[in-house]
Order: structure tokens, then C-alpha cells, then sequence
């Protein structure tokens, strides 16, 4: 099964957990990342995504555990699968949750969607300037 | 000014200096970008971008070195503008001369495209699974 979905203007989170990581770790994480101020408004003032607001796109991202190992990846850091999954669902709700609990990100008729965990992501970036940032937990 | 381009099937190089950053680095951090097996066949197999062969597009990220702090994203920690720069701008050097050093990839009419330092880059993006890594020196 697959599914396909458009967001506009959104705050991607690629996601991936490391061996090791628990659930509450979780909470920081997802209070971190939608109140940092990555968003840029129109006047070019940054905010965070609950206030521009904006949409969210997690998108679930192991390779970011990868370490090189001579010409290789490896992946022996990243958190087993079935805990991944677990993280990463919980981190999805409780992104979700804090969302909709924000009545100004509410009412302005924004939305989260997310990436299947396990799954191939394809994805279409359009940015105006890709602005990255890595924020570890 | 501005320049547009358009690159078909390429390593997506995004990068950021930090303070302390010294040029002997540089020749390390090319060697290990190109020959790491990060690239898929289409048979699935894991290939370098030299073997692939494939485009490279080098982008200067220099958010990538960011701090979250309190709600705040700080750049204490990375380089100065002009270091970065200069780095910047051997590194891309760097790149294009191993890349066309390789017959394998110079032949197969591959290219290496970047971004302007210090500029915000207008990037669009189509992956067929986004596939990050992150690889630091």
C-alpha cells in the first residue's frame, strides 16, 4: 500500500533514533522542535512553527544513524526496527498532539502528515533556500 | 546575480564548516564523499558516485552547524565567513578534479554543480527516497 500527500509550506523533520533511545526522550524532542525558531516570516523574522504556523512533515530517516566504515555505511548504532517503530509512532502522536492542543497552529487550518517508518520515503522538495539544521537529543 | 541549473541524478552534497577548520582536511573529506558506497544501482547494489557514475551537486549549508539554545538557533561554533568561503571554494575544486580525474566518471559525461557561498540556494528536490547521511570530519 502506499499513499501520496502534498503539504504546502512546511517544517520537514527527517527523524531516527539511535540504540538506546526511550520514550522520554520523546517529550524534548517534539517541544524542542516546534518551538525553535527555524521559520522565516514574510518581514524575515524567525519564529517557530507553531507560531508562523506552519505545516509539519516527519518523515522517518535511519540513514542519519549511518557511520562510514571504510568505503561503507553502517548502521549499528540505529535503534532495532521494532523500537524504531515505536519511537517513531510516538513521536508522530505526540507531534500531533501538541499540535492540535495549539489553538492558534489549529485554527489556522495547518496539518501534520508523516512518512510510513520502514518504507522507501519518496519525496519532492521545493525549497527557497534549503536551510538544515541537525538537532541531537 | 543569479544561476539557475538543473542536474539529473546526483549526490547531494550539503556542507558546513566549523571554527577550526583547517584546509588539510579537505583532501580527506572529497576522497571519502565520492568513494563511500552511498549511490544505488539499479539492481539495488550500493555503488559510489564515481562508480555509479553519477552528478554531484555541492551545496553550502552553513546552518548545518547551528546550536539550539533555548528557543534560538546559534552559529557560535561555525567558521568565520571568509574562512568559509575559501574552504568552501576548495573543496569544490577539490571535488572537480578527483571527479574528473576518474576516466570511468569523466567519460560517462557526469557532471559537479554548487551553490554559492553565502548566497540562500533555490533548491528543488526529487528523490526517489530521501537517503541522508551525515558524515563529519
Amino acid at each position: 500500500m502506499s499513499s501520496r500527500f502534498q503539504v504546502s509550506r512546511a517544517l520537514v523533520i527527517y527523524v531516527c533514533f539511535f540504540k538506546g533511545a526511550e520514550e522520554d526522550l520523546l517529550p524534548k524532542m517534539v517541544s524542542t522542535l516546534l518551538n525553535v525558531k527555524l521559520s522565516e516570516t514574510e518581514n524575515g523574522k524567525h519564529v517557530s512553527i507553531l507560531d508562523l504556523p506552519g505545516n509539519v512533515l516527519i518523515i522517518p530517516q535511519a540513514t542519519l544513524g549511518g557511520k562510514v566504515k571504510g568505503k561503507s555505511m553502517q548502521y549499528h548504532t540505529n535503534s532495532g526496527k521494532e523500537e524504531g517503530l515505536v519511537l517513531y509512532s510516538q513521536f508522530v502522536t505526540l507531534c500531533e498532539k501538541e499540535l492540535a492542543a495549539n489553538s492558534k497552529w489549529a485554527e489556522a487550518g495547518m496539518v501534520v502528515k508523516h512518512g510510513t517508518y520502514g518504507n522507501r520515503q519518496v519525496l519532492k522538495l521545493d525549497t527557497n533556500g534549503p536551510y538544515t539544521h541537525l538537532i541531537e537529543f
